[in-house]
């Protein structure tokens, strides 16, 4: 083949379409995963959907997996309300262990496709109450990855790649538009409509509106 | 809560039920974690539940995810045929990926619980061609862990316990015979029938049989 595979975790979001519109950029062959995990909001699956082919996705793929039946957030779990301001510490938004388990789910994919790079838009700036948003976790990923596979045991390396690790929100949405990211088909509120009109107040659309404000450009998405 | 808690990765085969039977006899309280995979062998998860129930869990839990849509296994692929002898290197059956995909997963529940113990049955002796079954790799996502979670950045610590790592399938079953465990109700065929009967051919009714023989005892496994 004479493009490198490359999976790329798509969640629907702003900073995932972002990611996946940078690893096309930089020339791999894009294997786009999403996740039905029992989540609120499931506009962001079709947008997911949408997003991969709008940018040139080879395959996208969509697990499903109850989370929901563990609980703990208030992404998977309708007894905790989403929160309309933010919190101190880790946010109730939080859903334990959720980058592990969708990297790990990449991690199969790339050994079944023989891909050594997985690329997912975590993000230290805006995430920071997040534990597995920051960088020591990511590299502590990729140590364990090349030691859990095919892969690593015939001496290739698996790289994490988190291109919007230490970016803020302006300025992911200015390297998306520059490479022509139309950010209307992204849906980024937690507990958007099924149409996919966000709702405006919870914390993921507090920043992806200040995002549009300091990227100073106009702001595509629909409100309720 | 008088008793710790502990998350225990169970299948239904030999191997988990005997850890399962361990880490009761260590006075945790067991919240015992299966995996719904699209595995073939479909007697498995029964054989989960019966365990779980017989060894006293707190709770069981079945977590669905179509691994079998990312293929690469002769345990979830039905082009791929499971093999009838020992090979050299990575064996055909091992599911790419599966164990950091379990574990991730189990990791996420025991935040959810609080707990900080994780228990699986994964073995070095027997399964020394599947790279997530050595030490090192466990080591390195207990690593992981402790940065990816809740528990971890509150200076809490993780164990992945692996009370099997380096025993023969002798000393495992002597192990849980002492226990008590009643291994009629374990499961390992790798194509089990419906009614939980086994092929006596494929390489886990292979080393479960020698198994028996190695500890002396007669083998209570139902086969064809």
């Amino acid at each position: 083949m004479s493009e490198q595979r490359a999976v790329i975790l798509v969640s629907g979001g702003l900073d995932s379409a972002t990611v996946l519109a940078m690893a096309r950029a930089e020339g791999y062959a894009c294997y786009t995963l999403s996740f039905d995990y029992g989540q609120r909001n499931r506009a962001e699956l079709q947008a997911a959907e949408r997003v991969s082919a709008s940018l040139g996705d080879v395959e996208h793929k969509v697990v499903r997996l109850n989370l929901d039946s563990i609980g703990g957030s208030a992404l998977t779990d309708a007894a905790i309300d989403v929160p309309e301001s933010l919190t101190e510490g880790i946010p109730v938004t939080y859903v334990p262990a959720r980058n592990t388990i969708f990297l790990s789910i990449g991690l199969g994919w790339a050994e079944v496709l023989g891909a050594q790079d997985i690329f997912i838009g975590v993000n230290a700036v805006d995430y920071s109450g997040y534990p597995d948003c920051r960088p020591e976790y990511i590299a502590a990923f990729e140590t364990m990855s090349n030691l859990a596979t095919r892969i690593g045991v015939e001496g290739r390396k698996t790289t994490i790649h988190t291109p919007l690790m230490k970016l803020g929100k302006g300025e992911i949405i200015r390297a998306g538009l520059d490479l022509g990211l139309d950010y209307s088909l992204t849906v980024s509120c937690y507990q958007a409509s099924v149409e996919g009109f966000a709702c405006g107040k919870c914390d993921s659309c507090r920043l992806r509106r200040q995002g549009f404000v300091d990227a100073g450009v106009k702001d595509p998405t629909r409100y309720i």
